[in-house]
């Protein structure tokens, strides 16, 4: 008997048809024999709905514990309705919420993290015969009670962490894609799915604008060993495995065969998420650098690239690049601004008409052959290169936004990740 | 300073905009020096959708673990909601579920009895100057930790509990209407707002078919000695006050005046959701009517009146009549069709036409005439009388329904009720 943990994103559980068919498949893993447990995101728009509430009540609805009470009731019905829906198949399901199943946080409303799963109510559940259906995105501040809710992909963090706690046998994460993908379908149509993706490629992926998983539920996967298993909720097809890097000590249960060698080339990511900001005609002096991400540091932003180039007509001088997400673009151009004496800089510069391509691949580390191919393909569509920035696994290119798609598909199509047919795409995504 | 526990209903926080009303109420009633405590039902319609849900979801959606679980999202929702339009004015609130507030249950899903009241969280938050804000209608069962509803008429009963709990000095029940009328406002256009009424009164009166406060909370206040105001959260209004039935030992805080004389009669109430049973030719001898009552009881039916006479053409057959609510008409008749032969009957007659009117007045048990008063209102408005009941401070009439409007008009006119000018209805009514 194995133990399964599967999630099922918001788009999965749009409205009762939904829960319909999702308290179907659940059912069905039961009758196969297996423990199920259910991680589950608000249905469809719920959580919009309730943040438009708060901004009706509130002028400032801001990330609070009274917000995270509020979003949480989305969880709330999507779990008691699928509970219910699953027991009138006649199978025995319990909801539980985050606060119930153990989901213990600290106290930063929002964006909680866990600091604790104490999962035994899920646990004499499931020992009972009970499916186990638990709210994701939520938890309990240990020191106040509050409920507390755990940010973006939180119910992804949920599932992998409960799996983790309950030593699940693997992690299904379901959505409306049939699995991770060598680029986005909705970008290269001829993007071909992933059987097999080593956790630190999907890391790699995740952080570089997949959207595909949460970059934090694969930490969390990697950390603990456990095989996610990335799948459609809208069809029966096997999905894509995500297998943690160790593979000496680890066989996952359901994957027949392990390819010994790795692929070259996983997949492209790419992001349109981020900004870049020059500084021009920085002092060349020691400590200029230090000032700018020292600053940056302090106010909270999140810096992704970061690139230097001495001036070639004025040595004294230097231009400092970098990119971020863009909704914190204003907090860093105006925390840089307010410091521009102390810094000695002449100019700041800020676009977030820029795209990041990144390419992936565990292979690449043995093969210095990755970065030519890639470059000549990018030259060859005309591709002009803004910054750089490489990994073992990959390599990342900033581009102008507008050429992002045709540099995307280029790559895409000199690694040969191009497959016949068309990838699905079933609908929206889930949280 | 006083502490003032505030309830109010759903259809008091319909909207957003319900919301920033009542929470512009709290922060005033907070700002003129007292500590607050605020019990909230779930949005206008919140319920009724979560229901609806329920229904797609399932074949059987009946009481159970799972829908607790569900309905209580409708109070999670406002009362999160309420609390971050009280901040937004600059007032700390905070939220609190059933659970957190100490409400604790049996374990009967959908209708579940508190079996403890542990306010300390309440306590605390106040004690440090916050506003609470909790939610109505739900609890935690003591032994499972499951969470559980109150059923009909659970957001009072929230309320009144924890007021007594926390040694409240007053409990606001805030509704859509002005107060405890001398009859229902939407039949009679004149009946007057009572200022006062005695708990004992408002027992008879939620008994018999008055819905302003449900039977089970006006009963809680007076086992605690806990003074109710009934007023409107669409006015500014002062509403009725029931007072205990101690007026010996007991002094209200706000009240200005405490009549030394009760009045005769304090209003009349009406009923539509009666029926009627009667068994026609039972046999007359010793233990019939304990038979019958018997199995009614067995089947968890619940009898309001009963009536027996003696036929007068055979005296060794009698009929026996009661009435019930009409949600149990069809369980009633078949459970006792089902033991036609074991208690002996001819016939059994069933209808839903029938209404009940009620007079309630203290002033009655030391008045001889009321009942003759009574009795010739209804016969000159030219009403059939059914059956009678009565207690001390009640008198009470089965009439055909289509005439109680009439019949609550001539007994309201008889007994000086009438008022000059209109009540005020402001919507619907709330849980």
């Amino acid at each position: 008997m194995s133990l399964i943990v599967q999630k099922f994103g918001g788009s999965s559980v749009s409205d009762a048809d939904g829960i319909k068919r999702v308290a179907r498949r659940v059912a069905d893993t039961y009758r196969a024999g297996n423990q199920v447990v259910v991680v589950v995101s608000a249905m469809g728009d719920t959580t919009d709905d309730l943040l438009d509430l708060a901004a009706e009540v509130s002028s400032n609805p801001g990330a609070s514990r009274e917000l995270d009470m509020l979003l949480t009731a989305g969880e709330r019905i999507s779990m008691a309705a699928l509970a219910m829906a699953v027991n009138d198949l006649g199978v025995q399901a319990k909801s539980f919420t985050g606060s119930q199943a153990g989901m213990i946080t600290d106290g930063i409303h929002g964006s909680a993290r866990l600091v604790e799963v104490n999962p035994d109510r899920i646990q004499r559940a499931i020992d009972e015969g009970d499916i186990a259906v638990i709210a994701g995105f939520q938890g309990m501040n240990r020191q106040t009670g509050d409920i507390t809710t755990l940010g973006r992909g939180g119910s992804d963090t949920t599932a992998v962490a409960l799996a983790a706690a309950l030593g699940a046998d693997v992690c299904e994460i379901y959505s409306d894609v049939d699995g991770v993908f060598s680029a986005d379908p909705r970008v290269v149509s001829s993007a071909k799915k992933l059987d097999v993706i080593t956790s630190e490629e999907m890391l790699e992926m995740a952080a570089n604008g997949s959207k595909i998983l949460h970059l934090r539920s694969v930490e969390y996967a990697r950390r603990f060993n456990l095989k996610l298993h990335v799948r459609s909720s809208f069809s029966q097809l096997e999905g894509t495995i995500v297998i943690p890097d160790t593979p000496d000590d680890f066989v996952p249960n359901n994957l027949k065969e392990i390819p010994l060698e790795q692929p070259l080339i996983s997949g492209v990511a790419h992001d349109r998420s981020q900004a870049k900001v020059t500084l021009i005609g920085v002092q060349d002096v020691p400590g200029s650098a230090a000032k700018v991400f020292g600053l940056l540091n302090e106010a909270d932003i999140n810096l992704d690239m970061i690139v230097q180039n001495v001036s070639t007509d004025r040595p004294d001088v230097t231009d400092i690049t970098f990119t971020l997400p863009q909704d914190q673009g204003d907090k860093a151009v105006a925390t840089l601004s307010l410091a521009k004496d102390d810094i000695d800089f002449a100019e700041i510069q800020y676009t977030d008409e820029v795209g990041k391509l990144s390419l992936v691949g565990a292979g690449m580390k043995a093969n210095p052959g990755v970065s030519f191919k890639f470059f000549e393909a990018l030259s060859s569509a005309g591709i002009n290169i803004q910054m750089i920035s490489t990994s073992e696994i990959r390599i990342s290119v900033i581009t102008e936004l507008e050429k992002l798609d045709d540099a995307v598909r280029a790559v895409h199509t000199a690694f040969d990740l191009d497959t016949e047919g068309e990838a699905t795409v079933y609908g929206g995504t889930g949280r």
